[in-house]
């Protein structure tokens, strides 16, 4: 087991990770579980007896699984369910879930009564490495991602890697893209360690699983507790994310998975840079390899090159014209570059 | 004119109060101007011009007028024009209007892009006295008003007391309603100058309407100040508020405004604070006369009394079973008392 503490002024919280954490699940109040179908058949009866055990009184509110379900429409029916449970200012949501589960619960829970606390409980390695760090909630609408949220913090957040025996192998995948790019974005070495333990991470071995997810949160931690609101040092933790959002966003965001979705971005950033004379050709093919050892796309959708660009410009890191995209120096290197939605996608 | 600063560690902003000080307005980015339908219609022409001045780029949106458009709906239509018009993380929205416009404005800026800054100009006494003042923002559920939303502090507030002369009546006595609970909760002396003042303050003498509205913005800047995150402090600003509530949920939200309903409210207030041995009878009667002096309701409707013990019960100030009650020591002098929705309504 491993403990990561996130520091955020007056609003520290640890992550606790490795197999069975489940059971340092804590607290006083009352508990409202905000979860999906899939995780509640799942799990319903472990953490049932968990909590009984502890003698909590533990609320469920089940939402639909999927992306497409991150709607403001969503979170209405949680408020509505919390209100129907009586959850008052000292109660306590669990976000026990993907990404979505968590983005939705954590935005219900920074707007119920002007907001209330909340603990993750990140079920998906995508989210274990990525949505429960840094304290962005928020849903999507048809016109974008994320559109929609606030900055709001949860008290703990626990990461089971039990879980992940459950996950089904592409959503795995999906998670390791977000590890590859903590270490393409800021750690060679780990890059590295990656690159030597495709087959231990496959085959889902503990020891290494805990290692990398640790990592990652270790450097996600770093960066958001350095620059805990969205800017200059943030903004990096993006990289691949500008063309990927595009991409869900002219995909419907159901064909492509968020990892598959910046995983074809990281490779075009790899590309991007590489044409723009920052990034090595030696290092472009070490990174398609490593996405290609772990089964993830390296070719992003043909799609008019007008609607990546119509796709790109709405994007919420546009400041009026440029957009400060993510660009590659080296492995364990980047930078941000302002380039217009025409320069991004000029070798599309 | 009068300027009130608001100290809230990084975020201080300055209140800024007296006749035609909306000329005060200006800023760098373009401006996303919030407002409602009969307000556009007032003032469209005067703050179009005064921007096109400053060669200030304004988008209008404009919402229905009336706390029933208070809604998440309401808001999700604010998010599409914002798209539409292209508000990126630098834009700043205004909000033009009564309190509905401020707080939906205030969440919907709060959760644009996850924040985004905005300038409240309340154009009603109401809003100016107290919903421009202590980040709060959100809209209504049909279960209750303000269950969602966020605290959230606009960069300033400009309070131009000639918005008064164009505000229906009954509207301005709302406001005044508000103003009264200042005195009553925090300053006797403030409660004499209203007693002393009832002609000057109904002629809409710029003079005195400067000084109430001033000392109003002072006292709620003091309180929030001083307790930034409604807690013991805040809760007294809740004064007349649990019944007004109640009342105002009960009625629909139409029939009854805001200040009308915390009228009532706190008239209870003086009542069970006189019938539980804390207020004298004659500083009731002083009450009363005061609110009755403005040709404010000092009756609350007559409905079960069953109802109104579970529209209170869904409050959101409620803590487990007992809610934080505010009670009046004296004029001037309030306190929080733990008393459960059965006590609460003992004398409706």
């Amino acid at each position: 087991m491993k403990q990561i503490p996130v520091n955020l002024k007056e609003r520290t919280y640890q992550i606790t990770i490795g197999p069975d954490t489940i059971q340092k699940l804590a607290f006083k109040s009352g508990a409202h579980i905000v979860t999906n179908t899939t995780v509640y058949e799942l799990y319903y009866k472990k953490i049932h007896s968990l909590l009984k055990k502890q003698k909590i009184k533990a609320h469920w509110i089940i939402i639909k699984d999927g992306e497409k379900y991150k709607t403001l429409k969503t979170v209405e029916s949680i408020y509505h369910q919390l209100l129907i449970q009586k959850a008052n200012r000292k109660s306590i949501l669990l976000a026990l879930g993907g990404g979505v589960v968590g983005d939705m619960c954590g935005f219900a829970a920074a707007t119920y009564l002007r907001g209330i606390d909340f603990i993750q409980i990140p079920t998906t390695l995508l989210a274990q490495v990525d949505s429960s760090v840094g304290g962005k909630t928020g849903v999507d609408l048809k016109e974008g991602k994320n559109l929609i949220g606030a900055f709001y913090q949860p008290k703990a957040v626990i990461i089971d890697t039990d879980f992940l025996k459950t996950l089904p192998q592409r959503e795995f995948l999906c998670g390791l893209a977000e590890v590859i790019k903590y270490g393409l974005l800021w750690d060679a070495s780990f890059f590295d360690l990656l690159e030597k333990n495709v087959g231990a991470i496959l085959a889902l071995e503990n020891n290494i699983l805990t290692q990398i997810i640790a990592r990652s949160c270790e450097i996600k931690a770093e960066i958001v507790s350095k620059d805990e609101k969205e800017s200059n040092l943030r903004a990096l933790l993006n990289l691949g994310h500008t063309l990927g959002h595009a991409i869900e966003t002219l995909s419907g965001y159901s064909k492509i998975l968020h990892g598959e979705a910046i995983s074809m971005g990281m490779v075009y950033a790899a590309i991007l840079s590489h044409k723009l004379g920052y990034l090595s050709a030696l290092e472009v093919t070490r990174i398609q390899k490593l996405f290609t050892a772990f089964g993830l796309p390296t070719k992003w959708p043909k799609i008019a090159t007008s609607s990546y660009r119509q796709a790109i410009s709405v994007d919420k890191k546009s400041l009026g014209e440029k957009i400060n995209y993510v660009a590659i120096k080296k492995i364990g290197k980047t930078f941000l570059l302002p380039l217009s939605p025409k320069e991004i996608i000029k070798y599309i």
